[in-house]
């Protein structure tokens, strides 16, 4: 197998192994099963998107097929196999066959596959990689080509994409005839990486590699490009190719910069490649990117991106909350690199990140009910701010859908030398260590509305092997116990290492303390300065005025101490509730000032009622904060 | 003498008999008078705005005389004339004339004068009073010409903006043939209202009253002017008549909307009006403004106009400081405005705001070496904002020339019945009082740094008359003494009243208290829940961060009871400083965390330094911010 990741010292247990039975995530894919997949379907339907690839389209008709439609196809294509993987559905299964037969159909004798290009503006192909979307539109039909291939053993769609990507390699690389250009929107990097490990085709690999490693190149192939359109390269809308990653080339990068989510595409392919190769100075730029995007440019709740404008990254510390853009697709790339990373070296500071995106930033995105979806995912808001069936660009819901439907993937990691546990899920895995001894793990726990996991480890034979328990930053105080018995054990990288030999049925118990913190900013991020957030665990929280009446956005909170948490069923799906002392100013007492003496106008205490920041925007509407002034302390 | 307000209380005294010899004053006037209005003629004269009145531009040239140059020569030629009056300069008088000797030949046989449309669209004469500023710039030259009147006795540019004005009389008004429009931009309505005063012509005045009370009727002027335009109504660039303060008639005005400036000159004659005709209806809507402006959309330094979008309103409490906009005109136009209704009924909540305007937000437009100016004026910056030369749209530089040039204006008040002293401003003036009796007034203090005021009081023969001393608004405990007696005295709408016999030499002894004070603002202000402002006396203070090294945009303030304040005769021209005690989280602790409980992450404390607001950025950049988050307390 010369595909696998040589480098890496652990791999994702696939979600294929992983059975979730969990208190937060079950529910969710459950929704996201019978509600969203199937809504997206009609959505795809009557926006004209699959209808799109009968090629019937003739000048003058509305809609006209848009250049990134074939995306939406992909990523719900994608998420869907992952829904059949584990629940199969006939109905479903029709549906994905109809947009795969289309895909079929759409394709054209070389292999090329985009609607836009082949009725629209049939002689520009590939003449704006820049701003259009053809290559990024090909590496979403060849992750979902993989998703599909994997989940039902059909290769229908894999065909159609591995054709697309030789014809795709006869046209871009460094040889002689062949164009040095790569796509404005990363993408295809981080796809062409899956289809060269799912088929063993290194070619795909090395087209992966080229993508990476040309990007940013000089002469910049976009300037090129863009005299070729008859154009001044100058005139870039943009302004700097910063805003697409490609001001140099990759090994050099050390500032995340630009759309968020070609940022976080990028630098998946970046991760995936020094895994592959060994590539020591792809992995110091990556670590370069990290400490820059996780120390000065990340929400607290993994939301990425804070600027409208550029949909990406500002100034260092740049992080407003009303006006936060953090588009949801953002978070999800940021889960996407994180995972690879952490599958490096096992360090837990990555899974940390994966699990405040997971937990909070991501599935803020989508309403309870499975079909309204955020794009923009601020954390304060007026009342104004409310989720949405569909988008014009429409890549946040199936991004969305896709990920709730693959969660598992983030659970585990084997290894010959033993088993890690990333994310504290409900359910059973099978993960393999040694020589591909099968290891049976069913994990118990509440989590995360409770600190307390029992993991059930039960090897189909006697085995020495690690046991890995990621210990996530958040927590301060945690306790292992081994069939009861409490055990020594080694900490490396934010994981707990216990390395003995299990049997059939072995039991541990990891208790997790998980108190309510007030976490407050780095005094650099101007915005929360003087305020905290309320976290409990991996849950960030956010105060809503449907259950705060006297106003959100005017309370203070009197800091540590006072939270007391309790679990409401009936409450947003199941959800732990903080609540904590506050202070309130008075409106009949100020309604003839608009300016006076702080001493002349004492808050009074009340009592704050605070629900986590995913959930919100999910009953009436109203104000919303996640970052409180603090009063006192 | 009809045309004198005859519903007014009180009248202003003329700045022409207040000589100013103030420690806060003197200074920023003497720039204002050297610097300043010579480098704004050299900038009238490098843009070609003066030149453009000679009528020699052709088609093709560059520049293209602008629609509005003439207001920015005519708040020049208002600026100077006020400044002649108390200094004679040959040199200023020469520019004046060379300006006057200009407009005169810019001026049509009809009496219409605007050189864009007379040279660049010579047929569009009144065709867009909706966007365009014909009668704005009319308005402007007309109080020019006043200024320029009282000021030398010559009725050179007099003559010529009557001649305008009664052209304009024949173009607008209710009668059958003349259009029933009025300005997009108001202006006139004042200029208009002076004018008629100075003339002694009450055509004048009903021309202004025709402007007001046409406003906002339907079926809207500016509907109809965009149909002959071929322009369709509703694709109006702003929306809605609200930004122009014509959607409905201003009688039935109770929100302030749209942009602050035209709000500003709009209410001014709106209450000059109801001054003038005792209509209780304006009045009322004046009231019902006065109140929405000052209780929710002003901030704390008399800026308004939060939104650069509208130059203007947004919604309620609706005040964020890094992005106001508070553009420089603005609290110009809202110290007109409550100058006016000060002297209806002499109620010193308006003369609160006249003080609060001057001494910060106005006067912080200015550099100290009053060669620079900001169009606008935010309260937090992150060290980007600074004063320019001069803009295209050049309205705020010479306004700001002129209202310092007048300072004078708002100190005093007259009336039969008694003397009112509104401002403390140190010089002498002359006051009448009975059937004209005057007084001589000595005022001596050092205020705004001290709240010590001696006033000599010496009227020409021994009368008994009122004198009313203000009580600032920000003044919780006070004292009076005449010729070192304390009296009792009755207080009547933030004045001190004491009624007695004047003898010459009689001397008042006021000594407001005036400790430094955290302000607190009405909690519906989002952008400052939980943060203070410092203000002493009727100066509201910032931080920056060449006084405050550890970055003023990263500090917390500890309230009340710590703060000191010395008098710096060395700093920014003399000012008082105050410095309270603060904390600053460690930069090293956080080197390595983005979020972190906040009880881990004590800060230390730190010594803070506070300037004057309408000082900053006078010295090195940096920071700077007005609002401090709160610790402690």
């Amino acid at each position: 197998m010369p595909l696998t990741p040589s480098h890496a010292r652990y791999a994702p247990v696939p979600f294929t192994r992983v059975t979730i039975d969990d208190v937060f995530w079950s529910p969710r894919m459950a929704v996201n099963r019978n509600v969203t997949v199937p809504m997206q379907y009609r959505q795809l339907k009557s926006t004209g998107r699959l209808d799109a690839l009968k090629l019937e389209w003739k000048p003058g008709q509305e809609p006209v097929p848009h250049i990134f439609w074939e995306s939406d196809i992909a990523k719900w294509i994608e998420a869907a196999s992952y829904s059949l993987a584990s629940h199969p559905d006939p109905n479903l299964t029709g549906m994905v066959d109809e947009a795969i037969g289309l895909l079929e159909h759409a394709q054209q004798p070389d292999g090329y596959l985009n609607v836009f290009y082949t009725l629209v503006e049939p002689t520009k192909r590939w003449s704006n990689l820049r701003d259009n979307h053809e290559l990024y539109c090909a590496g979403h039909l060849i992750e979902a080509a993989v998703a599909h291939s994997k989940a039902t053993g059909s290769d229908r769609l894999l065909n159609v994409m591995c054709r697309y990507a030789d014809y795709i390699g006869t046209v871009f690389g460094r040889e002689s005839g062949k164009k040095r250009g790569y796509c404005g929107h990363p993408e295809i990097e981080l796809a062409l990486i899956k289809l060269a490990r799912h088929t063993g085709e290194s070619r795909y690999m090395e087209l992966a590699t080229y993508f990476v490693s040309e990007r940013g190149a000089k002469p910049y192939y976009f300037d090129e490009e863009a005299c070729e359109r008859g154009e001044r390269p100058e005139a870039y809308w943009a302004g700097t190719y910063d805003y697409c990653q490609a001001s140099v080339p990759v090994r050099e990068l050390s500032r995340v910069t630009g759309h968020a989510v070609r940022a976080m595409y990028l630098y998946t392919a970046m991760a995936d490649l020094a895994c592959q190769h060994g590539d020591a100075d792809l992995l110091a730029a990556c670590e370069r990117l990290w400490q820059h995007l996780c120390l000065a440019n990340m929400y607290i709740t993994g939301g990425i991106g804070p600027s409208r404008h550029n949909e990406g990254f500002t100034a260092d510390y740049d992080l407003p909350n009303e006006t936060a853009y953090a588009e949801t697709c953002a978070p999800i790339g940021l889960v996407y690199w994180n995972s690879r990373l952490l599958h490096l070296d096992l360090d837990g500071k990555y899974a940390d990140i994966v699990e405040r995106a997971l937990y909070n930033g991501i599935i803020s995105g989508v309403s309870l009910g499975g079909d309204k979806f955020f794009y923009e995912n601020p954390l304060a808001s007026s009342g104004a701010h409310h989720r949405k069936e569909w988008f014009v660009c429409a890549c946040c819901p199936p991004n969305l859908a896709r990920i709730v439907a693959s969660i598992g993937d983030y659970v585990y990691s084997e290894s010959p030398a033993g088993i890690a546990v990333n994310l504290y899920v409900a359910g059973k895995a099978e993960a393999k260590v040694g020589d591909g001894t099968s290891v049976e793990l069913i994990q118990e726990t509440r989590y995360p509305w409770d600190g307390a996991i029992r993991l059930s480890v039960s090897p189909e034979q006697v085995s020495k092997f690690d046991l890995r328990l990621r210990i996530p930053g958040w927590c301060h105080k945690y306790s292992i116990a081994v069939n009861g018995v409490g055990v020594d054990h080694a900490t490396e990288k934010g994981y707990a290492l216990i390395s003995r030999t299990w049997t059939k049925g072995d039991v541990v118990t990891l208790t997790l303390d998980m108190p309510v913190e007030a976490i407050a900013a780095n005094p650099h991020v101007v915005a929360d300065l003087g305020r905290v957030a309320i976290q409990r665990g991996p849950i960030v929280y956010c105060l809503e005025d449907v259950d705060n009446p006297q106003g959100v956005r005017k309370v203070l909170l009197t800091p540590e101490g006072a939270f007391e948490t309790y679990y409401d069923a009936d409450l947003l799906g199941g959800v732990v509730v903080v609540e904590g002392n506050g202070l309130v100013y008075d409106d009949a007492d100020w309604a003839k000032d608009l300016y006076r003496p702080l001493k002349t106008a004492q808050p009074k205490p009340v009592r704050l009622r605070a629900v986590p920041y995913s959930t919100w925007d999910n009953r009436e509407s109203g104000g919303m904060v996640v970052w409180v002034p603090v009063m006192g302390g």
